[in-house]
């Protein structure tokens, strides 16, 4: 690989679970292959009990889906296996991805329940990309949906991504950085991120180079010397009050007063952060450099930010590591990929998965999703799951209503809708442009305003209205009814 | 990249914080580019609380060693930053890795504050490679301690890696299986990581399997043709014990019977698995299948799998999912690298960053780890932290003493020592061949079993010895008051 569109030109075809495989084998041999499967992809729960997530993944799933391939040495591997037949090894040699594909774009706040992501073909394929669908979908909107989180508690701060060193594995930092920029991070420490997604890459120094001079004003000179316009300074080696924020003072009058130019900033690494910021935010005020931004960072969330914040500490940003790259309060973003229709002589012949546990009954059917924003305020009021092909009509009131409590239904007036599944491969051909970054940054901040407070609360947060049609209710509840 | 030697290949040498770069780009600057630093990577606590962590990651690491390079595009998008200098620039279009490296051996058990790798060399290269000593790092040994812990607690029977779709990217599927595995799991879900990393990938059939076929028996009676030696059976899609494993049993008397043939297995993925492994166990035993094992998964991990062995469930393997490739309860291992020493015209300056936070203060020196056995039973009786060139002399007794509480001491008699850190590169050439990965995976075993309980317990171990030779303890300590 050559260092150019991370992904984009690596073979990733054989990351698949194993069964996808056996099971593609499977119908080749039972004469299958061929029948038309609808998969959903959808999740259960938003992380952190927040309200809502950002999807996320989408660039990379469609990287994957373009590139689906087996050389002669995958084929080799299966042979091996000794229990694929031909049959499949002769298929895998031809292969050419065939399925048609919806997907809500990035950014796009979304909602349990809904299908993020359609995928209708040959079952053969439409099952063996799940893997690959998911961990792609899976991993960015969590590091999204946690960055937005993280950026909301800071009020306007900005939030760089720090965690690279703490990531899973080399795409965890990567990938991470572009999920958390779209989250609204306003850059990262990661390099390779600003080489392959345009995320802006920033950093400073570390502990290390202080250590590495005689003094730390010897390192703080060294420092302002080779980079004067970009002169931010990490003043707790030592003693923050007493030494560092001293000595960064001292340097900026030493070395940049005289050159004319202002401080970038100094930077916080330990100790309790609202304390520090604000006594070294009166010494840079006392010695002139009122405009001297203060950065800090250390094991950071979006409660800490929060506290912080209300406690007024003195922080114009922050730096947030191993808390947004991992998502580590809650590191797993539950999607799911599941049968829903089959077509067979032409007839739809829709499927469901009962579950002794109630949350886990799928939602039969071939599908798509509204979003109800309100005429005036233009504010989300809910969305609504429906059939590929149901209309609504704007013009008319709308009645939803809950879709395991039906006697809870709300009546919605003087709104426009607005489908959010848009198509993204037809028959295997890409027809959808994946937007740019920057896009996609700015479409996550105008959407997630559409939201109520209710909604984008930290904590027990008010659950956004996401009903069924009355069409597919009946559907899904008629096929409840066979199964008991 | 050709699907061979994930990752050995690409080039991620851009994978690094910006600040290496901005750092790297200064010494050069200030002319110490050549200046000689030594770097520890350590760790300061085990995740979950644990009484130990497993070494992994070192041979992605020296994958990234060997391959350092920048290329022209690369350098490009440098000089377009405005910031670095054309000697920095010439810098890497001429790199050449020349730093010395020593590692512990994957798959040893480790404790905090050891060295877990020490690099010395030119500070603008020991620096520069701070981001990917970590990622590595950190991201195996993190998935391979949680493996580590959740196959204890199976007490034998096996655990199976399948967690691709919820994992923090492809690598963190991919080199999270390889790590898991180091860690004692028997397999993987993911078919890439068994072409690349011989981790054996295993599978059967997915929900969608049975509902692509008119009925549960029909979905069984297919996969049972296509797969008679392999015979697996998901049993939980309608009523586990109603339809599925009636269903299976069924179809191992129909079509596996005749063959001669016995069941490969049943799989349970959701109800009370405890309470349904009993009850298909009794099933399957009345019906003559004895020998048909259980295998179990949905929401597993070391704690859950413990209760259910209490209670006496009737489940011969686990399948573990997004609680071990995130390491869900602890998603973070948080390795640190931090500068040690430097040479200053041949003499030996040591570097302490202290903090406010005791916890932090970092031990200076060049060092060497060794591992106290009992001679007698081969059980590991503490760790020592010497200075680099120091001789434990096992024929006399030898006390160690506690690096803060000192007075608490400790003789050790009828001992051997172990040197833990090995040389693994030596002035930028690689001296140390990688085990391959089945030898690393033993030699975890062998080495874990050389714990005593105290220390591998779950919950609140006993805090093995990692103690500082007098020599080393002296040097810290003298610079600890120098700096107050």
């Amino acid at each position: 690989m050559n260092n150019t569109n991370w992904k984009s030109t690596e073979n990733l075809s054989m990351l698949a679970d194993f069964y996808e495989f056996t099971m593609a084998n499977g119908y080749l041999e039972n004469n299958m292959g061929d029948k038309i499967a609808y998969f959903d992809m959808f999740f259960r729960s938003v992380p952190d009990d927040g309200g809502f997530a950002i999807m996320a993944g989408l660039e990379q799933l469609i990287n994957y889906l373009q590139n689906l391939k087996f050389t002669d040495a995958d084929i080799e591997y299966f042979k091996s296996k000794g229990i694929f037949g031909n049959k499949f090894l002769d298929y895998l040699r031809n292969f050419k991805f065939e399925c048609d594909v919806w997907a809500i774009p990035e950014g796009t706040p979304i909602f349990p329940q809904e299908p993020l992501v359609i995928v209708r073909g040959p079952v053969i394929q439409a099952q063996l990309i799940e893997t690959m669908v998911l961990l792609n979908i899976n991993h960015q909107s969590l590091i999204a949906t946690k960055a937005n989180r993280i950026v909301r508690a800071a009020e306007g701060r900005a939030i760089m991504e720090f965690g690279s060193r703490r990531a899973q594995g080399p795409d965890g930092a990567t990938l991470g950085a572009r999920a958390a920029y779209i989250g609204g991070c306003v850059g990262t420490a990661n390099t390779i991120s600003d080489r392959e997604f345009k995320v802006p890459a920033l950093g400073t120094m570390a502990h290390s180079w202080v250590l590495m001079f005689p003094t730390e004003y010897d390192a703080f000179a060294a420092y302002a010397r080779t980079y004067p316009e970009h002169c931010v300074l990490l003043v707790d080696t030592f003693n923050t009050l007493k030494s560092g924020v001293p000595n960064a003072i001292k340097v900026f009058d030493d070395i940049l007063k005289p050159l004319g130019l202002r401080p970038a900033g100094i930077r916080l690494d330990s100790g309790d952060l609202a304390y520090l910021s604000k006594k070294a935010r009166q010494l840079l005020d006392a010695a002139g450099y009122e405009d001297c931004p203060i950065l800090a960072s250390s094991s950071l969330d979006e409660f800490v930010i929060r506290d912080l914040i209300d406690q007024g500490a003195a922080i114009d940003s922050f730096g947030v590591g191993e808390r947004l790259i991992t998502a580590k309060s809650q590191p797993v973003f539950g999607g799911v990929y599941k049968l829903t229709s089959i077509e067979d002589k032409g007839q739809m012949i829709n499927k469901i998965k009962v579950s002794e546990n109630v949350g886990k009954i799928t939602t039969p059917g071939f599908k798509q999703v509204y979003r109800f924003f309100d005429k005036d305020t233009n504010m989300a009021l809910a969305d609504l799951i429906t059939l590929h092909d149901e209309e609504i009509d704007e013009s008319k009131p709308y009645t939803i209503f809950h879709p395991v409590h039906t006697w809870k239904q709300k009546t919605l007036t003087n709104f426009y809708a607005k489908k959010l599944l848009v198509k993204i491969f037809d028959k295997g051909e890409k027809v959808y442009n994946c937007r740019n970054i920057e896009d996609i940054r700015d479409f996550t901040k105008i959407q997630v305003d559409t939201l109520w407070d209710e909604v984008t609360r930290f904590v027990k947060p008010c659950t956004y209205h996401v009903d069924l049609s009355k069409k597919l209710w009946d559907i899904k509840n008629e096929l409840l009814i066979k199964h008991e």
